[in-house]
Order: C-alpha cells, then structure tokens, then sequence
C-alpha cells in the first residue's frame, strides 16, 4: 500500500478528459485515472479550496458526514480491472466502529480532499499503472493548470 | 407547503440542458427546476431503481447516511431567487435529532429518491415558478422519455 497525494488536474487533450495523478508520496512515480467532468470540478474546487456558490454534491457529502458524527479513516484505490479502477471508502461512526464502502475513486478523492484523509494506492495497482510523474518537485503543482502534458502518451502506457 | 413527486425528467431542447418536473401530489401544477448533466443521470438511475455497474455518487451518499444510522426525514425546496433553486435536507440522526442542510436541489432530490423521503416544495416557490403539468394521468409518466415537450416554452413563461 502506497500512502498517495493528489498531485494534479489535467485534461487528456485526446478525448478531453480529466484525469487525476494520483501521486506515490514517497517515490516520483504517480497513477492516472481518469474521471468525469462533474467529479472533476468538484476536486478542482476541492484542491482550490475555493467555495462554488451553492454546495457541490461532495461538500453536502462531507456535512452529512460531519452531521451524523462519522470520519473518513482514508480511502485506498484498491483494484483495477479492465481500465476500471475501484476504491474503498473506510467509514468511522461515533463508535469508532469502521465501515468499508465500495465507491468510485472520484468520489473517494473529491471526499478525501475536504476531510484530509489519507489516501492510499495498492501495490497491485500502482504495479501495473504507475507512471513515472513529471511533477517532481512540490512547486510544480501549482503550476498544473498551465502544464501541457501528453496524456494521450500515458494512455497508451499504460493501456 | 407542498408535497411533491417527481414526474418527469427531461430535456430542454433549447440548450439541451436536463429539467426535472416537481409535481405538487394533490393538484396539475408543476415545478420544473434546471440541473446538471450529473444529476440528471444521478436521478434518472434513481427513478428507474436501476443499477449502475459502479456505485453512482448519491449511491454512495444513501450507505454513508445508512451506516452512519442517519435518515432523511424530508427535503424541501424552500427558496427561488434569480433562477435559483435552494434546497435543504432535513437529516435525522440516530438519537432523533435533525439537522437542516443547504443544498441544491439536484442533490437534495437524487438523494430523496434513493431513501424514499417526502420531497416538499414551499409555497411561495410554487406560486413563483408552478406551472400546469403536462402529465394530468399517472400513466403519463411511464412515458417521460419519449415527451417531447416545448421547455423553452416553460421557461419563457416563468422568466
């Protein structure tokens, strides 16, 4: 398991689609997976902290969650299969008892960002899916907006 | 106040943006709010109780509340300003105590399909924005997919 940062969001210029890189927090190498449009606003928001004037879907998701007195422990990008990624959501209730959620990574990381919690990779799907990330150094991040990189390269190194 | 279902979601053909169709239960008027793309799909899955293969977003809200022992005693869309529609969703927790969230009313209205909660619209957005519901027989409804209905036409005439 790989302890993981939201690194950057990025649109693959061969389709137009976000794709979030999911970076390794202890190695230079980062996973992509792609997402849709809605769940890539909200995590753009998300990363921003900026506030959308009305609440998004995963802000109201995090109040319900503060509400009833639950935490996220974290979030682990568990599996990949046939392109399709999988993520567990570890659900605390005021008990301390935990919860594993099945869920889709976009929401697991859009939740994530407004919680803080930790998220993590599996081996198994950083193996066959990591890339080497072209954010090295921390600074980079802020400049992801402007970063005009190949996704269209990445898919097909990793397809 | 009143109690609403949802009767229909379509198609604006003007700008091909989704619109939810708010029917007050005990009269022919209707409410006809503009969502996203998102939500659309989030309430068109809910309506059919279908299934998507992975767990869509208000999916995962349902087990969060779910296991957190929390319920949806109502949602109300309680406010229109500017085009806007605002929402809130009266969460229980366990001990019985609710909360009254803001939130969208896309939101709030995927998420009261899926826990089966009273969806009430307040009185002055009903006279603000009702107009006569094209579906007068229950039956109507079974066929919302193929109405092809005239919404700028009902947005004209709520402007």
């Amino acid at each position: 398991m790989r302890e993981a940062v939201i690194k950057a969001l990025l649109v693959d210029p061969s389709n137009n689609s976000p794709v979030v890189l999911l970076k390794d927090r202890y190695s230079s190498k980062a996973v992509p997976i792609w997402i849709g449009d809605a769940e890539a606003m909200s995590i753009a928001f998300g990363l921003q902290s900026d506030r959308f004037p009305r609440p998004l879907t995963h802000d109201l998701m995090k109040t319900l969650i503060d509400d009833l007195k639950g935490s996220v422990e974290k979030v682990v990008i568990g599996d990949v299969q046939d392109g399709t990624y999988y993520a567990s959501i570890f659900l605390k209730d005021e008990d301390g008892e935990v919860y594993e959620i099945d869920a889709r990574p976009s929401d697991s990381l859009a939740l994530a960002l407004r919680l803080e919690s930790p998220i993590y990779v599996a081996e198994k799907v950083f193996e066959s899916s990591a890339i080497e990330s072209p954010f090295v150094e921390e600074d980079d991040f802020q400049e992801f907006v402007e970063y005009d990189m190949n996704l269209g390269e990445f898919r097909r190194r990793i397809g």
